[in-house]
């Protein structure tokens, strides 16, 4: 029989399962089938909530004597947007100039495609690698991400699981394979500002009270000064503002009420709990309320409502794991990639709790776009690099 | 025959109209039949324009051999909101502790009603005044103005009509009759300023152009600094921002536009020429746009888009009349009134360009309110002030 070894055939068959977000669309079936030969045990556990659609997710195991490599993905896809603008529709697979075009060739199906076929090349050249190696595959990370990878290590370390590390593939590299290795990310927190003002005539504005003009203080001191500048390991924490509503369509009217929403993303000068009190406290202070004097009027009147739950940020700090993922990309393509903590927030910030996790995948340029698609040649290159990484986290010859 | 002497008969007649904008609702033919027993002629023009309904007008004259004086006012009522919430219904002029209840009370058929009765009680103690009365009404006040006052005086000069003067009879005292003669008003002006930037990821700044932070810099130079510090006859010019848009609902996205309309109320240091240059000239400096350099790229891509046609500021300059209204308010009332050109537009502004104009009425203070109401006392009051002004105004025995 033959074994999962090539990375393009295996992304092939993912990309013709038409798994956009929550189908399943016979993707999990497809990872099953590769991932049986190879000696893995496989679960595909269903995960429900009231107001999200069930989502079925995988979990397959290889058992070695060693320690526990992890490798985590998703093989749902976002939609395919404008289908008739595709050059090669994009369930297809179609390869035209050493490209593969498809939905989820680069997120992420082609890193998982990469991962097995370096997992079946241990297999047929030396047995398997020299401990346990499992897939923590979701197929929830394009949708509302309830029913997906926190749940399902939830799952799996309520049945003793434990793990040494893990490799997330999604496409972490800007522009050419090698580029760039993710070893933690900023923290992501959303929230709205709302003023209560006074409405009123425009011409009596001495009877109204203007939520804009203290809307416009309030996000002054949203934006100015700068939170920090950036540390060792990350950029600057920073901070849009993403909307701005009043929704009042008469010119003579003064509203009642303007919000501003905002998100912020940060680094490791601060958790969570710290950045919500430096907005409260920036907030408190341009509105000219007075702190610990309770009852004294403010001059802005305002909430502040938190939106979603903050994504926490987080940087990995485990030099063997990082080292061994550098080496290998080094070995392979000949350069250093950078360590990076950029860009948004990933699987990996729910991971992080149970073990040391690092990104690493194909190049994410035409990731969400139409025409998505990978060059053949990376597919194989990502394979060697995760062969290689297999072959030095567990050692070779060790037991 | 009975003359319409009685001001309160002749409100109640006209609030059983239920005359909502656009409906003529019965009350024009109400005025129409007081109105003729007085010596007046009386015309009911039909105005039309695409896209609006058609409305109804009057204009009525008792010629004379003298000065011509021109009462101008609106018998339409704004909706009257919850029916439910009202103490007497809206369309009864119910009359309780004094007070008569019902829609358009003060604004404005109670000042037209008291100004027929002022006439009435001319012609039936002397033949009526020395000089030649009109009534200029229209049913397009409270709505889109299209229809109503401004093609009502193209129409009326067309046919040669000149007038002298003119009052306009909106409720202009702002707590007890009296208080306030309306001497002009300020300007006011609309538009709209639209950030264009480019959308992106939250998390990439960077690769996007958060269009809201260019809007701040734009909002805060329309605010800042006050563009008077007022005039001797006008309070000082006033820009409020009335709504800020941006209605991006994603918290991870950085939106492409971001609009901020604002209505300024300008006083006569500026005309809505001098004032829209201060406008594009105070955005042009915080856009960071070169003047006189086209093709220069700008730190700030903006468009503003005026609304609406501007309302231009106007000074009545009148002595005789603006005293002549003074001395009738102090010699039936006891007190000197406040000369003033606060609060918003009204149709005086239109009335400016044929003739001098001031705006005397009612008490304002319920207008387009639940339980609107008008003191019995008040209409009296009115009548009595609005006879004085014929008689010294005309010159009591002149021909």
């Amino acid at each position: 029989m033959k074994l999962p070894t090539d990375p393009a055939r295996n992304l092939a068959a993912l990309i013709r399962c038409p798994s956009v977000t929550p189908a399943e669309g016979g993707a999990l079936q497809t990872l099953e089938d590769m991932l049986k030969p190879l000696g893995f045990s496989v679960e595909r556990p269903v995960f429900s909530e009231d107001g999200t659609p069930d989502i079925e997710n995988l979990y397959a195991r290889r058992s070695g004597n060693g320690p526990h490599l992890m490798f985590a993905g998703h093989t749902d896809v976002v939609p395919v947007g404008d289908e008739a603008a595709w050059t090669h529709p994009p369930f297809s697979a179609e390869i035209a100039n050493g490209e593969m075009y498809g939905r989820g060739a680069v997120d992420m199906k082609g890193g998982i495609a990469c991962f097995i076929a370096a997992v079946a090349r241990h297999v047929e050249k030396n047995g398997g690698p020299k401990g346990s190696v499992s897939l923590l595959i979701t197929g929830d990370e394009e949708g509302p991400a309830i029913n997906g990878t926190t749940k399902l290590l939830v799952w799996a370390a309520a049945k003793g699981e434990k793990w040494d590390a893990s490799i997330v593939g999604e496409p972490t590299n800007p522009d050419a394979i090698g580029d760039m290795i993710k070893i933690g990310r900023r923290g992501s927190l959303s929230g709205s500002v709302i003023v209560n003002g006074r409405q009123g005539h425009a011409a009596y504005p001495q009877l109204a009270d203007n939520p804009v003009r203290g809307l416009m203080s309030l996000v002054d001191a949203l934006l100015h000064p700068v939170f920090d500048k950036g540390t060792k390991d990350f950029q600057p924490t920073n901070l849009e503002v993403t909307s701005i509503d009043v929704g009042n369509p008469a010119t003579n009217v003064i509203p009642a009420k303007a919000t501003a929403t905002f998100n912020i993303r940060f680094n490791d000068t601060w958790d969570a709990e710290t950045i919500q009190a430096e907005i409260h406290n920036r907030l408190d202070q341009a509105a000219g309320r007075k702190k610990y004097r309770p009852g004294k009027k403010t001059a802005v009147d305002y909430e502040l409502v938190w939106r979603d739950r903050p994504s926490h940020v987080f940087l990995t700090r485990d030099e063997k794991l990082i080292d061994t993922m550098g080496g290998s990309v080094a070995a392979v393509v000949g350069k250093t990639p950078a360590l990076s903590t950029s860009g948004g927030t990933s699987d990996a910030r729910f991971i992080k709790d149970y073990c040391p996790v690092v990104e690493f995948g194909l190049v994410g340029k035409t990731m969400h776009m139409v025409d998505e698609r990978v060059a053949v040649a990376d597919l194989e290159t990502l394979t060697r690099i995760y062969e290689r990484f297999i072959e030095d986290w567990f050692g070779q010859g060790q037991t």
